[in-house]
């Protein structure tokens, strides 16, 4: 078999086409379908970007009501879910709330007669995807809710995604401020390329498993502390710093031991990231000494990198300035990559519906290292 | 950023260096670290293969014994995962058993606390995957006869593992042929190269998530009926041929239809599939009129898709004659692909633990083929 040499961890190896958008690392810029996608957060609702991701177009203004009609129908669980949800809150506690959604989203899917995608026609698949998509803010306010003691909020019908989203965790309805600072920050994560969770979706999807299947391996992959799981420690960060006088220290004593300062660096920009823009300007908006101190972390930060690690290009992320975001939107620290989830279950839902019209199983290759085979095994010794 | 082109569905692309074994198409050879698959399978026990995997060489009589007691005390569930059971079988009937040990195993590993890979040593990791392997029988097991009105078994400590799952199953000691003929299936199975699961569990390992993460993934990518979906499928082709004089008919229209004959055909092996071959020398040891009809339809549909289908070199693969001998030995068949999960998990296992000790996220790109962005994003229309 022909054995092709590629960078490691396949950077930059294209493993399929699509439709769904891009991410120019070079030029700081990204797209769904044909538009910018900071565009699309700045100017669309949550729900006009979803029906662009699924159904190819923005909605005209009979499709925008009918999709939110229908999107909105299917945020409530069935009861054999919500009878489980307290166990599952239970259970995980130690292992955060990314865990919890794993679980409870196999079970809906089970729970709802999911069939492999093999075996389903094209709206079938769409139909699995919505209410999976619709769902998910659901499950992920009730753990969390459960988690902390408090019953769950049911969902609202008549509030957008992003503010029923809100109301379902806070059992408020959220300021216009606050709900559209959240919708700008859904709408620009829903996709971004062939990350890692994305990829895995794809991966399952290719072997023509269900869409539960391939949801609950996302979700795992942006659970990962290397994908997904950096937007509260980003804040951490800026917690453990404290204050203005001791960021250089702090910093220079963290890159000079080899570790990582979460909230830099991304392995595709080699510019700012186009979502760290977005947000950074989202949170002038909101202004304050959490923005001011902010900023001035991201200043130092980007100077000693440039200075300690020349050539590297190490810039704030997605997660620095979200995590800023969510903070000054009342979010609970331990939501922040739940609500990144929230919305990226979108885009790797479209990009499950998109590999499902094709037929080709994804099975790479690796290359044995170990002592040549085969040895004779040698006889059990008692 | 460079872009490699590769073939479709990365085949034959090297994604990783690994010393747990590889997979010879050309050759119909597969070896796990240094030794035949199949030798192993035909002289060791279930144990000794997975201290293998796990630990990089067969056990001496005093590793053998410590690793038996220690897997053997991880057998049984912690309350909490015993009381979500007859939940999750309920919600997952019409899914399948796939569906419902992902959610079972997604919580137990929540309900054992798993911390992401990447906040864990390597201890810490073994010990975890360990625990899982030694689980995976349980669940099914308990799932299995809940789903079918049954009081889950308790498992034993004094059976070995293969003997141990059969005995969970049925509620009675197996015979021994029974057991070490699924023993011997159990031990090809761990691994197989980088099929589509084993690649899930690593490119989620890769994020740094939790094992539980990483297990999920890989237990939905192999419920695809394009990977591991496929056991049963090739029996109910069988029975669905029904008898010798309608073989040649039945296959032909198949095949002039395109559908695929399940049972035969693999994406590695241009020759016979060694775990074939060995799997249908266990069937002749059993004999029965089962025996000599699969292998009169083997003959049959070889010659035909030969003819029809000619250079593609399909040949029976492990699906065909594994249904073959799980049928043999008692198993139902919806418990044909979980019994090859419960095997593989040990595989993924392995594959995580490796994949833990590289740094490097497995991310990598696709081609964007729709309308060239940035198009301005039209306004709303109301």
């Amino acid at each position: 078999m022909p054995i092709t040499e590629v960078p490691r961890g396949l950077a930059g190896v294209v493993v399929t086409d699509t439709a769904l958008g891009d991410v120019r690392g070079r030029e700081g810029f990204y797209h769904y379908r044909q538009y910018s996608a900071v565009e699309l957060a700045q100017t669309r609702s949550f729900e006009d970007v979803w029906h662009l991701m699924f159904r190819g177009s923005l909605p005209d203004a009979q499709q925008r009501a009918r999709f939110a009609a229908e999107t909105a129908a299917l945020r409530r669980l069935p009861q054999d879910v919500r009878d489980a949800l307290p166990g599952i809150a239970r259970a995980g506690a130690a292992s955060g709330p990314l865990a919890g959604l794993r679980t409870a989203l196999s079970l809906l899917g089970a729970s709802s007669g999911l069939r492999p995608l093999y075996d389903t026609d094209a709206a079938g698949r769409e139909a699995a995807a919505l209410a999976a998509c619709a769902a998910v803010p659901t499950l992920l306010t009730a753990l969390h809710r459960l988690g902390n003691g408090l019953e769950p909020v049911e969902p609202r019908d008549d509030l957008p995604h992003a503010a029923n989203y809100l109301y379902m965790l806070t059992g408020a309805e959220p300021g216009a401020r606050q709900a559209r600072a959240v919708e700008r920050y859904l709408v620009s994560t829903i996709d971004h390329g062939f990350n890692a969770s994305t990829f895995t979706a794809r991966v399952i999807a290719s072997t023509g498993a269900d869409l539960a299947a391939c949801l609950c391996g996302a979700i795992g992959a942006l659970s990962g502390p290397l994908h997904g799981g950096a937007p509260s420690r980003a804040l951490d960060t800026l917690d453990a710093i404290g204050t203005p006088g001791r960021i250089d220290s702090w910093i220079r004593e963290r890159v000079l031991a080899g570790e990582r300062i979460m909230g830099f660096g991304h392995p595709v920009y080699r510019t700012e990231d186009p979502r760290s823009r977005m947000l950074r300007e989202i949170a002038l908006e909101f202004g304050g000494d959490l923005v001011d101190f902010a900023v001035e972390v991201e200043g130092r930060v980007e100077a000693i990198l440039a200075e300690l690690k020349p050539g590297r290009e190490l810039h704030t992320n997605v997660e620095f300035y979200a995590g800023v975001v969510m903070e000054l939107c009342g979010l609970p620290r331990e939501m922040f990559t739940p609500t990144f989830c929230a919305a990226r279950v979108v885009g790797w839902s479209a990009n499950i519906l998109e590999q499902a019209d094709d037929s080709k199983i994804i099975r790479p290759a690796a290359r044995y290292v170990g002592p040549p085979p085969p040895q004779p095994v040698p006889a059990v010794l008692d």
